[in-house]
């Protein structure tokens, strides 16, 4: 039988309940589809700080390495903030990224009817927004040498951003790509009046886009596309941009939806290989309390099965699930307007369960 | 007499029409409170590319030099945007920063009443919105070295982003003090779980910040910001950051106030010396045509006023003026309910004038 193999990394804060609920969606997909997983979790971030003294142990890498796709919960929290570098939660992030060879995060923006009203942007505004971001993950000013030395005017400090021809070619591909599959739009953001990585990246894209006919381009400057994200959400399809662009963008975008806490994204390398995870941090303040929200969790299996997996129906039969359960009325308490009717984290996920 | 220099860069599209309308108000003020101007024209930007071949002369520098201030109306266009880089318009913008030593840009984000509903936002988050962006203008990944190399994957483009203490203790500076004459409150935004210049960023906001016990301040990573920014827009007061970030997010907060066609900005040097400007840009789709919006432009010569000859009675006067001619519901066509009712550049300029 086909079995496929999944890494788990729970985290930090609320990341072990939601993914919990993520699991046992996992499993009902076995009942119903025939499917076999076979999970191995993961010990990474605070956790894996407090008990193996790095954020990203060798194991956990191991276990990823050997896995067809990573689901990861979330990670960080206040305890390790003030901790050197080497020992901080983010640096294992980094390091997941850079050693899964993950060079593009997927964070599709979409509104969820029932949530609209928790933008803070008009509804009118807002109707028809969904977008997809789609951001170089491995390159950039993450990942160039960073260091301090005696300058002229005394210390200071560098970060080098970095861009080759090849990295840029192949997220400029996953944005069309992605664009072929929708609205068919693209809009590639850059700041080219400004930086030499910028006036490659635009290069490469102009080269390349001739193969994509059929996709609309347009080349926006990063200060408009985070003004034009305001004004005209909507307009957007797929948006494609360098990692620290990438890191602002989306967040603004998924913030002006409304919908943030529902929010998933998939990591992608060469191949199907995936790491999935939802947008939300790992809320360390209403830990262990039952009441977080698993839906961005949850739609993040459903990513899981489109994009590494191939079962677009049991991603579809997820998705419809989550929505069957938010129309019937039912919250957590992030996303309740009537927080004394909210539901717990088990709760929901029982459920959406029970909705597939 | 104490003749105050101002050099004025009309510069390209509606930079001419717009900074004639702030040259009116000027002579206004001069018959109304006795002030003596002296001004002297430059040629900038694409209009400089076009009869000087350089988008910033030598000659118009000087005449900067020699000035206490610089109004500048926009610059750039599409005829100059596929020139070689030293013949375009930004050049000549980073140019003049940098040689005037314009390290401080500020930029305020507010919201005009009468402009409340030209917000995505909705009403009651905008309630109360009035920011002020200090954007470090002369430093970091715009002014590092930049180049192309053969690396071991092709070609490759680089970037670098460099701060030295001096810079950021400057900047941060002007942010803690600025605060002060406001609500008390700054926000220093970095990337400092990620960039080498951020860290170093955090460290002199922190070393520097017992200095101003009278204001809070708060660290926020720019990701986050670009969040808070729609969520919470009305909590922030000052925001001090750096030049790439500041770019991003001062777009992003004039967008959100509905405003931006009212908003100026200052960037100043070390003394009072300052280059006033509106924040819109040359909008060469409608130049020439009489119909833009003269107020940003001249509320530039206010914050003049303000910020570098301390006349701060004369910057209440056009201010008061400006919003008694909006509240008696005139209107440009930008910010015009009723297109037909719209009336033009000249007009505007004129109600303003009679109001002072
Ligand atoms: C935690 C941080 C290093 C990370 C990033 O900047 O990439 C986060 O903001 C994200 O977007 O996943
Ligand atoms: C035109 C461009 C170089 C400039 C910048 O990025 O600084 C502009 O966006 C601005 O904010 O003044």
């Amino acid at each position: 039988a086909d079995v496929k193999k999944i890494a788990v990394i729970a985290g930090d804060g609320i990341g072990p309940e939601v993914v919990g609920e993520a699991l046992k969606v996992l499993k009902k997909t076995e009942e119903l589809f025939g499917y076999q997983f076979e999970t191995e979790h993961g010990l990474f971030g605070g956790i894996a700080i407090d008990e193996k003294g790095t954020p990203l142990p060798q194991e956990t890498l191991d276990i990823c390495k050997k896995a067809d796709a990573v689901l990861l919960g979330a990670v960080g929290g206040p305890k390790w903030d003030n901790n050197p570098k080497e020992l901080r939660p983010e640096t294992g992030l980094l390091g997941i990224r850079k050693e899964l060879g993950l060079f593009s995060n997927i964070r599709p923006a979409n509104v969820f009817d029932c949530l609209k009203e928790a933008s803070t942007l008009k509804p009118e505004v807002l109707e028809g927004t969904d977008l997809i971001v789609v951001r170089e993950l491995t390159g950039g000013i993450y990942f160039g040498e960073k260091f301090r030395r005696e300058g002229a005017q005394g210390e200071e400090a560098v970060d080098t951003c970095v861009y080759n021809v090849a990295e840029v070619e192949r997220i400029a591909r996953q944005g069309f790509e992605i664009a072929r599959t929708r609205r068919k739009k693209l809009a590639s953001v850059d700041k080219a009046n400004v930086l030499e990585t910028s006036r490659l990246w635009r290069e490469v894209v102009n080269r390349i886009a001739p193969e994509y006919p059929d996709v609309e381009l347009e080349h926006i400057l990063v200060d408009n596309c985070a003004m034009q994200l305001l004004r005209r959400p909507s307009s957007f399809d797929v948006i494609v941009t360098e990692n620290m662009f990438g890191d602002i963008l989306s967040d603004e975008a998924a913030m002006l939806t409304g919908s943030i806490g529902m929010l998933s994204s998939a990591s992608l390398g060469e191949g199907s290989f995936g790491l999935y995870e939802p947008v939300h941090g790992s809320a360390p303040d209403i830990a262990g309390q039952g009441i977080s929200n698993p839906i961005a969790t949850i739609l993040s299996v459903a990513l899981m099965f489109r994009l590494t997996f191939g079962y677009a129906e049991a991603a579809q039969v997820i998705e419809d699930a989550v929505k069957s359960v938010l129309d019937a009325g039912h919250r957590t308490g992030d996303i309740a307007v009537d927080k004394s009717k909210a539901i717990g984290t088990t709760e929901m996920g029982d459920l959406i369960i029970a909705a597939m």
